[in-house]
């Protein structure tokens, strides 16, 4: 089995552009497989290529039914008339269903080997939204089981088999089962049953889910998100480092009169506007869609369906090629207060983010909110000026001016700053904006010039582990503070309390007495 | 002149969607022009409305020059082989430029009224970014003067005519212009000199420009915010009660190689894949692009940038339908800093906002952040339950209860709830949510049960005025609460405070101990 079929190309938060090499060519991922019935196809395969679908998934489950009623199917890319990449599920979404499929799991896998598959997937035992900690416990290690079956009954090496993750919403059994499975020589793993928490909006909970996963699996294998493509959350899905995503909701959702969007599902019936510019949308309008028959109603929303589907995928890859995929995440996440919620627990990602971030972007970074304090270009900010500066030993002053001046009284602490800066027994330092604390030496450098700040940081800022940890660390004898005109003045008050503990003398003005402290440096 | 020409079919915030009628047909608003240079056309005006825009924007003073050079120009839309609404701008812009105009102002109205134009311009003095307020008061006296010879000047009354208001970056001269034009009886008003602010990105001034205006322009009729279309601000400025744009940046943007997206515009050298599903994008590829010729990359782009624009017209439409604009523009502000700054100022105009939002919304309200919380909905809900709700007199306890309950804990505060719902001398009040304080009797009524809301909400809330205000309104002889498990319980705190001046016992209780309050309601 080839498992050395992933490379990345770029990254962003634990997103990435990669290639995934196949049989039949190559994928680019994040990439978002449309599901296809080989019964009904609304849409056929070949005009599902053309609308920038390279690969899609089928069931090989229910082409094995057929066969047992006489059908011999030969290659299932003649069979879907389709001459890309065609992965196969393996009827796991059918256990989920009706309890139980009537294939055994070494067939099904061999099944998909006769089928010419490109990438093929063991039949799991998904353990869906069971509460149920014994029942859930039982789905890790029988699909562990199945995987170890499948892997022994395999005959050709050209094909790219998933190794589906378990354990639901047992984050404990979800990482016992990531660490099982990746043991286990798959080229790509799966994690499986997200579509519950995603039917109900529990996208919180899918964050948690992925995380607990995402950490056991290599970074250079690829991650399937089973049943997810809802543009609503693609690009969430992806910065957690989900590469492949499968949905039948194009389809589904077509058939219910349904309309995806970026920010959301209209139902066509409430549309006054087409909020698109696809193709199909731009061709007609929503009264006359509604005028349609039945079948032409569902293949117009199928395809509108398709190219939004594909427009945020594309949408996701833009902004990790120019790191900005915090940005995507955090603008989609006000189209819900469920992806708000779960924007909220990158917080706790954001040590994981920050190793996998590359050190410098081609665009500047965007810091418009409090949660924004948090990605992984700040966090390492701090993380390393805690760790790697310190100040020199003739220095004893330490000069703090804040970052948000008002225009009127920049001249005045412009001069207090170049005298400072000019003194070298003087160290000055910014405080108050996105970034907790600023050498001005480092001014100038990434990614502290390239980012641009809304306001609202600079008053909502209640940050003190940082000044407390370089102040530990470098220890001054006095600390002079121009205060940053803020109601309650937090560096003010807890300057004040670290004097007694860190020793230093401190000098704390307001902004418009800034001249004062210049008088008391030049005594110096 | 016909002044009454304008009808608003939906409404929220300050955003409408409204028909204006011309005699060259009926536009929906808000509406954006594309601007068309009488000269230059890399994409021809009847292409343009195929593309979606059924009127474009002209500039009379170009073709005025025309014809001093001997030119004889008929009909404009004859010019302009243009079948649908077409409006002329008289020169304003050249002033800016040039610092002046050769044509005498009534004279360029006469002309468009030869020209047959069916929404002309008076030629106003545009105040740009003057910083000066001398000069930018002269400007708004002699558009005002000008207006008044304009109009004595006019000799048809099929043409709709805008009166420019000036001012620029001065406030309370923008409202003395506005209030001065807003007494002519002009069909549509227009706000001059935005673009210098929305060329540095300062969307915060836009914000307090438009407000500074809309307050004195009856709501019956429209607002042209004068060069103005990319889609990043269009919602923003909808939201505001800006109904008509006008811009050049599809064409402008497309000659620099530039690609306007909602969340900002890109260079097409930068681009490694297209974020949209137009026609023009879903065609092709971005190397592709780059590879073509100067002018068919232009014309590519410039295509694009009509597509991208006229899809957010579209988009804030069916927001204004929906009565999610406040969403939509909350979405868009986290697409650069600045926006986000602009946002921030909704705050002071909430009660504007309130005023001009619908009583009832057909979808529900989202609420993701504390900026939410003033929004028009939840500013009026507070209104009216200090205005409107008194307790009745046989009532003598108020129960506070957290909106927020931990499942495990759901079952015990129930039947606290239950207990003291039936009983007719306690109040049940919820705490803690979006909402302040809500009656338990209202929990079900609009917007209360439609509101969806992140959990970040009820940590981070800290307001006070509204318990405030009800207590001082409704005078309870005890008041018992079960705390919400915040940190620093500001509820208790703030009622600790209140229960000396307002005279009421306080009772409070961890929500682990609900039990005891049930023991303490039954023995009243």
């Amino acid at each position: 089995m080839s498992v050395e079929c992933f490379e990345t190309k770029e990254k962003d938060l634990l997103g990435r552009i990669g290639i995934l090499h196949t049989k039949s060519g190559r994928l680019e991922t994040p990439y978002l497989f449309p599901v296809v019935n080989p019964n009904i196809q609304p849409i056929p395969p070949k005009e599902i290529k053309k609308l920038g679908f390279p690969g899609v998934i089928t069931n090989s489950y229910i082409i094995w039914k057929k066969t047992v009623a006489g059908m011999v199917p030969g290659d299932v890319h003649r069979l879907l008339n389709f001459d890309g990449i065609i992965a196969t599920d393996s009827g796991a979404y059918q256990i989920l269903q009706y309890g139980d499929v009537e294939v055994p799991p070494v067939e099904i896998v061999g099944f998909q080997e006769k089928l010419n598959t490109d990438i093929g997937v063991i039949l799991d035992v998904p353990t869906g939204a069971n509460p149920d900690r014994k029942v859930a416990f039982h789905s890790v290690l029988e699909t562990i089981r199945r995987a170890d079956g499948a892997m022994e009954a395999l005959s050709r090496a050209d094909i790219l088999w998933e190794g589906p993750i378990q354990g639901g919403v047992h984050l404990d059994l979800v990482r016992r089962s990531a660490r099982e499975m990746s043991r286990r020589p798959f080229s790509i793993y799966a994690l499986g049953s997200p579509t519950p928490s995603m039917e109900q909006y529990s996208f919180d909970y899918l964050v948690d889910m992925v995380a607990a996963a995402r950490i056991f699996i290599p970074m250079n294998r690829p991650l399937h998100l089973f049943g997810a493509g809802h543009p609503i959350m693609l690009s969430l899905a992806a910065a957690l480092g989900c590469d492949l995503f499968d949905s039948a909701a194009y389809a589904i959702f077509a058939r219910a009169g349904r309309y995806l969007t970026n920010q959301g599902t209209f139902k066509i019936r409430d549309l006054s506007y087409f909020p698109c510019a696809c193709p199909e949308c731009t061709a007609t309008d929503p009264d006359s869609v509604r005028k349609l028959g039945r079948g032409d109603q569902e293949i117009f929303l199928a395809r509108h369906n398709l190219h939004v589907s594909r427009q945020e995928v594309e949408t996701v890859k833009q902004a990790i090629a120019d790191g900005r995929l915090w940005e995507l995440v955090s603008a989609r996440s006000r189209s819900h207060p469920a992806l708000r919620d779960a924007f909220t627990r990158f917080v706790r990602l954001s040590d994981h983010f920050e190793q996998h971030t590359p050190a410098t972007k081609k665009r500047g970074l965007f810091v418009s909110g409090a949660l924004d304090l948090f990605r992984p270009e700040i966090v390492r900010y701090n993380k390393r000026l805690i760790e790697r500066r310190r100040k020199k030993s003739r220095v004893k002053v330490l000069l703090l001016v804040p970052q948000n001046v008002p225009k009127r009284r920049i001249r005045s602490l412009r001069k207090l700053i170049t005298f400072a800066e000019h003194n070298r027994s003087i160290d000055v330092c910014y405080y108050g904006g996105p970034y907790d604390l600023i050498p001005s030496e480092l001014t100038e450098s990434f990614p502290l010039a390239q980012t641009e700040s809304a306001d609202v940081i600079s008053t909502a800022s209640s940050r003190t582990v940082v000044l407390k940890s370089f102040l530990r660390i470098n220890s001054y004898r006095k600390v002079m503070l121009v205060k940053d005109g803020g109601r309650a003045d937090e560096a003010h008050l807890l300057l004040k309390r670290l004097s007694r503990s860190h020793r230093f003398k401190l000098i704390a003005v307001e902004m418009k007495r800034a001249r004062s402290l210049l008088r008391a440096l030049k005594q110096l």
